[in-house]
């Protein structure tokens, strides 16, 4: 059905047009040193070895389906089996990894990496995986974008499906665009320009994998939020106090609590605690 | 030698008294209800009570000693034996606990919590535990400073002894500072001015218990850094990129590798790998 081309590079052009000749249905070929090297004869030579066969790659790990338990991998991970989740697709294969060992509860339907995106681009694969109704949203890790109007196309898909994408856009700093260079051959561009085009898109973008993370959290669960109204509850003014502060900087509002709230909550924790939002319950209560 | 008084908080004020009148070492308030939610005067007496004896609190959990295994605490903590490490001191005893519970390997050998500081304040406990010579950086989170000049005179004190403060101040926002009044009876202040402040007297300031957490860990290994030039190493190019991005918006400097060195990882690294700080070594070299 598929391949997982684990072999030199300048090998992996030949064994990629057998595959293709054998009516093969897609290969992930793992193999570095194409054009993020300069040597895009080679890159071009796959690719057209690769023909109407999908190809992902070169320099890339593959896939890691969590859904149907189907991996093409050469490496460790840190998925488990689900029924649904968030799709990750990444042209770093490290950050993939990386984040496929996520501790924060959120389920990973897939992870695909491009890599060199010599053939299938990231849009192509975040297109591709969204259109699996167990997916709910994407995370995309990006270095460049081959085609900008597709990037679009595919974005405003996902929205009328009701899903949304989150970005780490690599490149904001020229010590940034060069390692995207090296890495992925990417043309990484100018970072005031690549937020521009996501926001425009309707793309959030994350700064860190962490950030990226917990947005799709949300997503996954919710979807898009209906509004910037916010209320926090702790049993400590400390957090309380905190949370405030860290919403502070963003676009967010703390309205007041409804008279007839403010009664019940009143009657529950008693006249030792100052009713605010975010609300400092105590421990009162606690007996 | 020392007590700690988990009782209700009218009945707190005689046994206060009798406890200083015993000779007592010391005690932990560890009853609310006083000048937080208003009640000033059950506060003064309180503080009459303890006369000489120190006082931490009210309003507090008191202290974990990780040096001595000696422990002051009502709840539980997720802090272990130490022989040197860095010290907490909050207002906030459920962010003080919850810090307890930190995974990111920093040592911690005291934590101490002062609540209202109705006697003992956050730069008295600062500077106790900061003459400990164990004691190695200090992390503070602070609603509100009792003493400007003392707390000034803390910190110049813990710099010429070579150690450092890290601190979140709470109360950049209106919320916050609501949220500090009815914690600890803490007049907050404006963000900005002590934010001022506090870069004034030298303290680092964070903005959430992770980066003061990682910046106490860079603090007990190393003090203070000399200067603001940066390298990283990655296997990666996308972690290259993405460190490169992160430092991008601070005051910090990817210096060129020097001649020498780039002889050295050309013969080691291979001639695929481009040399760049942030260096992205690729995998080649695993064979």
């Amino acid at each position: 059905d598929a391949a997982f081309l684990g072999i030199n590079r300048h090998a992996v052009i030949e064994v990629t047009a057998e595959l293709a000749a054998m009516g093969c249905g897609g290969a992930v070929c793992f193999a570095s040193g194409f054009a993020e090297t300069g040597d895009d004869d080679l890159q071009q030579q796959l690719v057209e070895a690769a023909g109407d066969m999908p190809l992902l790659g070169p320099n890339c790990y593959g896939v890691l389906n969590y859904l149907d338990g189907a991996m093409l991998w050469p490496d460790q991970h840190g998925g488990r089996a689900v029924d649904r989740g968030v799709a990750i697709i990444s042209q770093s294969s490290n950050i993939a990894i990386n984040i496929s060992m996520q501790a924060r509860g959120v389920p990973i339907a897939y992870t695909a990496c491009v890599g060199n995106q010599a053939q299938t681009s990231l849009a192509d694969m975040a297109r591709s995986l969204l259109a699996d109704p167990r997916v709910t949203a994407a995370g995309l890790y990006i270095e460049g974008i081959v085609d900008a109007g597709d990037f679009a196309a595919m974005v405003a898909e996902a929205a009328a499906a009701g899903k949304s994408i989150v970005a780490i856009k690599s490149g904001k700093t020229e010590a940034a665009r060069h390692a995207a260079s090296s890495h992925t051959a990417a043309l990484a561009g100018d970072g005031a320009a690549s937020s521009a085009f996501l926001a425009r898109c309707g793309v959030i973008e994350a700064t860190s994998p962490e950030e990226m993370m917990e947005v799709l959290k949300i997503l996954h669960l919710f979807g898009r939020l209906p509004g910037n109204r916010l209320t926090a509850m702790c049993c400590s003014g400390g957090e309380a106090g905190l949370t405030a502060d860290l919403a502070g900087s963003r676009q967010l509002v703390w309205p007041q609590i409804p008279d007839a709230n403010r009664r019940q909550l009143a009657e529950t924790l008693g006249p030792l605690v100052a009713l605010a939002n975010p609300l400092d319950y105590h421990t009162f209560i606690w007996g």
